[in-house]
């Protein structure tokens, strides 16, 4: 599979999908416990930043390869997106060009896709935020791009550092995006849940004032390790 | 005029400056449609961001060239700025000083100028957001600035890699700022207009669900270029 | 006391603090105003951005060290916490992942704590808003850390490039964070005082329109130094 | 494979090798021709740099995930490689400490690795170019590392924004370092020789004067597009 | 002039070219002796580094602008090259892809150029040194491009934060280049020749021991803006 | 003292001094040995790099602090400097103008300074390594600075992250800089001597071909914390 990384002038049509309820149920957890729930696995480089406020996704990605300064394959990529439906966008080399803006996002709305994630720049920035529609992106920038260059669609692809097949599910939210395989979703939500359960439970105990060296049990630990307690900075310096 | 760029010790009383009505409806545009209308000239660097969100701004530039860290040049320029204008600043070299705060946006709103746009930095973020005065800046600094070097008021200047003259008409929106000749004012608002239409009618037809693969004419030339659909990444791999 | 900064496995119990009262007066001033009365010393990066727009903090410095990608010390550190304290925390080596998120945040504001200042990345970010709790920090991260190296807590740091004293007052807003000396806070809060008085003076004069060409007095200087008027480009180029 | 990107706590002890033979040839190609020749895919990011000058090397990746700040899976890794290897190293999140000194490079040089090429920081670098070990790095930084974490060997991992799997093939120069899959050496060091045939063929007719707009007839194409020739600037602004 | 600016699908043929001879004499001072001697104007940005060391070029500017990823101007322009002449070329959109390897590199000696100036990538860096072919990039990267999109040849155009008319005059070497109007090239020398000779006579007044405080007569100065001598910090913190 | 840092407007005369043996010894010994048998503090941050290769010095710290833009505190220090000293200079802001060029380093060489480490830019890069006097800077730039704006010398400051004291002992060379405060000179250096044997003793043991994992008794920690060895990726594939 890694052989069709980076291949270009083609588009799958067909890409597994997980079940849409725990693709849902997943989207309603935060991307930090959904990360740590996977074992610290497939987070999206800090370089994505979301253009709004306060909105999670979760979705289905629609991998598309794009040529710097080349927005093409967007077009081609459209036809292929269903509802529930995530485009993830990488360019071949990078670029911060305004790939996107509020007529793409139009076309993506209606046909139920929920959400652009691109390792590279958008633009009509406030018509999105008006729009309702959701962008991760690594730029904002008015520049425009050309129609020359073929990339691929639903091909597997390197988006800011991590490897997203076609279907695998990206979860966003404002701490940023991650990547969960397409086939360990229900297995990820497992644990998901449970975590989300557990921090809950440790949120009750901090909120009452009990520390997390007593909670999870550190004092020992950080004595074995040799750290000392002093009174003051005088008791060292003296 | 390009022996003039970066000369110092001179302030230019009069600039051309381009019909007020023309200007204003220039800004009534986004920046990415002004842009894409003049040929796709005139974006300033992404490294502008405003600092407030959802405000559109169009306005003459008043150029102001500073040394690093130095300050001084803003008090001379503000007596040069007049109603409707848009101080547009650049560095000598770079730096992230806090060159601008609400006293000068006082001074500037005073006189009616309509918006600072700056490669460097500004201060008092929060004051100048609740006062409505507009900026786009490079960085957003505590650190103040002295008053000692002489610059230059109403000379071209290179201000994020564009050229700006003298009454060049600035448009600023959530996604950056692009710079029209002040002689080109009318052809390029003649042809925003037009564009604009010609989006709006592409809105209606992409909101419906047509393609753009079909609303743009897109199959047969991808095809040519040989543009290959297959059905799954099996097929691919097998 | 240069020698214990980068020593680890030490916590201090007990750091001066300043007088409550003046910490609080000092927080109602803006960082830029505060920067500005203690002589322009004190001011942390810019690196260092608010998570929130719109909140003004002030208290007194717990410090933290931290190893890349350890978070341990955090939890050492909650206990040394009173009300009013702000925890300034920097990596032993720059590190971008989201070393604290809203169960931490729900300890801290168990204790009274005010604010973060981060040199590295948080997480939970979106919750960290809805809580209150204000952060300064370099990254956005959901990345976890793990505990396993000491570092300290309450000695003397380097934050964002500036010494921080435990117990010396931390003053942010949406402009960044600056450090006054505990034993400074009072005479700084002096001349805080002034300087707003001074500027509130200005602020008037400038909104009714006078220069600060006049105001500050500059013409003679300016033209001391050669600075010379001319009513147009052409008369330069001519 | 996808789902074994980013675990940890795992050796691998086989990978599989291309032919030693076909390796070595590829190395002496440029990693621009390589790259060329193989579609160009697999370029790993421009912010890997050698710490040396005009030096090739080609050879099997042995891949290395670490934890932040963490070097004890280099020791883990040098017992898995074999003459002819090179160590590919990719943090789990973004570091620039200095991970890798001249101790390592003298047990690597001992096992008969060829090279190191980490996104992450090394150290000793002048004793590094004196022993004559090349290493292809994102940052040089005397900061020293724990071993407290676990990370994988020859795990298929994501390094510079390329996946590596174990095995595959990394050629590197002064330009940086690219990827073959080692499935497909063959196929990649035959057009690899093609492509240095017809580059060396145009090289002669470029050297005699030629241009490239004869040679690789281009003059229809630019005048289709739309390409127009004026004798000087006033033409234009006439 | 400056509405020629982003414009592209035009070459124009000839451009004026300052005296030869003036060329190479400005050629042997240094890039920042000239910057000085002109007023400090004209140094293009520091993101511009040499490929090579120890080497200093002049010569008379063509300007290629050219679109993101694409460098099928780079063959357009090089028909309009003459001997004595210094390629200059910015993308329309930043970009760090290879635009630039050793077959356009041959083509160009080939026709007595000098050195290539651009805001962007290179690649075959070694051959480029071994060629004796110099360069001024921001980018060292494998990545390759296509031949799409016009661009434009001998317009105006800004390179690194300086406009650049075809034709003016660039100089290069380990600090950066700067540009000089070709127009101004001979008073520009004779004031580079003035301060050369007067540095030179500092150079051995200062090697001799004496101090520049007196050279440049400064303690007055200092002591009048309050520069206040110590002898031990424990004077001021007593 | 923390209270002095930032302050302007002074000159300290003296300041201590370490024995010039012992500082001349620890400068035999690479940065990254001394960083760690000091316990892995005083690294300056790795933004600063040398301009030369191969150089190792050592040297008692001159602090200056300047204002961006401006290196009048330059010619200010020259005078406070001693046979073995070493300039270390800090914009008050981020600055990379070139503050320094080779008639200072004349003027320091006359004095017997051995190098200059400042966290903003140089220019004459060229002649300063052909007059053989070392630089570690964070950036290399023909941009001039004036003489306008008091600073300080021999005040303790913060430079590329790290905390100096005047007289504080500086260690160069390819890797970066690092600092290690006066009165620890002799335990510093005695750490150093014992950790360079022992680094012999492994370096002859590791190019034995023995293995670290041996060496250091890894093993049995390795598989305590999980490590788990499998011979090929099918086994976890299956």
């Amino acid at each position: 599979m890694s052989a069709l990384i980076g291949k270009t002038g083609i588009v799958v049509r067909n890409a597994p999908r997980a079940d849409a309820a725990l693709i849902d149920e997943l989207g309603r957890f935060g991307v930090a416990t959904v990360h740590e729930a996977q074992g610290r696995k497939g987070l999206l480089g800090a370089s994505l930043r979301p253009i709004q406020q306060g909105v999670s996704i979760s979705g289905s990605a629609v991998t598309v390869l794009v040529a710097p300064g080349d927005n093409w394959m967007f077009h081609v990529a459209v036809e292929q997106c269903r509802p529930g439906d995530v485009l993830v966008v990488a360019p071949s080399s990078p670029c911060t060009d305004g790939y996107f803006g509020d007529l793409l996002a139009t076309s993506l709305k209606a046909r139920g896709v929920r959400a652009l994630v691109i390792d590279a720049g958008i633009r009509d920035s406030h018509t999105l935020r008006q729009m309702g529609f959701p962008v991760w992106s690594s730029a904002i920038n008015a520049q425009g791009t050309v129609k020359e260059v073929l990339g691929s669609v639903n091909l597997p692809l390197v988006c800011a550092g991590q490897l997203i097949n076609p279907g695998d599910v990206l979860v966003g939210d404002d701490d940023g995006v991650v990547v969960v395989r397409h086939n360990e979703v229900h297995q990820v939500l497992e644990a998901t849940r449970k975590r989300a359960d557990l921090e809950e439970q440790k949120r009750v105990r901090l909120a009452n004032g009990e520390l997390g060296l007593d909670l999870y049990n550190m004092r020992q630990r950080l004595a074995d390790k040799g750290l000392r307690y002093v009174d003051s900075l005088d008791e060292l310096e003296g």
